[in-house]
């Protein structure tokens, strides 16, 4: 995949205020894979201390669109399902999201989120959605 | 329900630094029902213009959350799946959630989405979720 | 709705061997709309006499199908999530399925499934689920 | 993992007369793995010759639920998800499942359904849930 690729990628994420507040970086995106992470600073907490939930969703929620994105082109997450497996403490999130099956009007992806310090890594989270080719979509918005 | 109860509610609402950063406030909270909402600044924004779909499932994920809070009490979701069913614009989200069915174990929560302007409210997603008393999990966060 | 329309949805459902082995009947199919049913014998089941999980999955998957195909003609469910609410006994179970939102592209469906007996009838899943057009669908069986 | 316990597990798959109906078979069982097998014959097939959706997401919950059962004991599927990637033609139906994250009140589960002839094996569906011990439901069904 030529530089230009995830240069195109980074510039849709930086377009993406939201991803901006949150302070989301794309670490790597090559076909059928995206890794996305940010810092875990006090503002994205919940009330005991650990990512909230509306974190780590975004972050798989995120990480499954550019992951289908990297075999569909510019993409939208239709649906997806996360589960939270345990409390997310640490410095920083990692997703990391994969196509398992694509075709021409969808690919499914699942993610992986991982809390990271320094005694490593742990998933906090599981997710698998369905992601759209924005191209297919009518321009008024619909579907 | 008393005031009391509701007053509790905001109280955890407030207590999350995420849920301020976004702004979101607690409308309703009585047993079985919870409505949240925040205003659709620039911030919470992705590249379209439209609210990213980060802030619309926080939004629905943290409404089943307390949905299923104001029978389970103390609660924290498990897992939810979102459909995202339209561009979301206009000046604020509203998000209605209630319990579809709750036992001692668990409760199954649904929520509805919607974006608000002018002109009315337009349902942007749906969501289906786990609710978890917190009460049940062990204390060292695992479960 | 003509009546043809009903009718050749019940062709669909006799065409297929598996809702012949259950005995699912449809009962209602309009614009939005489709209703399963069939009778709980011995046959569907698990080891605590309630109807088995994959019955009830079975029914809301195809509820779903027909409720999106109502609006989009040739369906085919691509995801569906369901919660199991509570065990299912009694002498039949009826699904009532309904088009959430849909466009060119997709609908989106939610059901709920009761199981009925002398004394009424009581929930005891929801499921909601994404239908895709087969018309849309390559020839080749792929997406 | 001794004898016995694959074949308790065995003994509540024959237990559940609609596996008998479908013929399902359990090849694998050992903590935090199940695998289950059935044979595609005409009664599981829909109108377009390929496996009734039904069956694969009966096998595909199934095999959830003794992923799920093989770490917490007697258990039931709570809720899933399940998107079919692509028809399900051959000669059998093969889901192995695994457990994700598990505590003492739940597990999370994944599984891979593959359809399978002479050429070989195909994933034709990816599913997530939650499986609940036994246990610690009560004994009037509710919850």
């Amino acid at each position: 995949m030529e530089q230009s690729t995830i240069d195109m990628a980074r510039r849709i994420l930086q377009a993406q205020p939201f991803s901006q507040l949150l302070g989301t970086r794309l670490n790597r995106f090559e076909p059928g894979r995206a890794e996305l992470e940010l810092e875990l600073d006090e503002r994205l907490l919940q009330q005991h201390g650990f990512a909230h939930g509306g974190v780590v969703s975004y972050l798989a929620d995120n990480a499954l669109t550019f992951a289908g994105g990297s075999v569909l082109g510019d993409s939208l997450t239709s649906e997806f399902k996360v589960h939270y497996l345990r409390p997310a403490r640490g410095r920083r999130l990692i997703a990391r999201a994969e196509v398992v099956s694509s075709g021409r009007r969808q690919a499914v992806c699942q993610c992986a989120v991982y809390a990271c310090d320094d005694e490593g890594e742990r998933q906090v989270a599981l997710a698998v959605g369905t992601i759209l080719p924005v191209a297919g979509a009518r321009r008024d918005g619909k579907d």
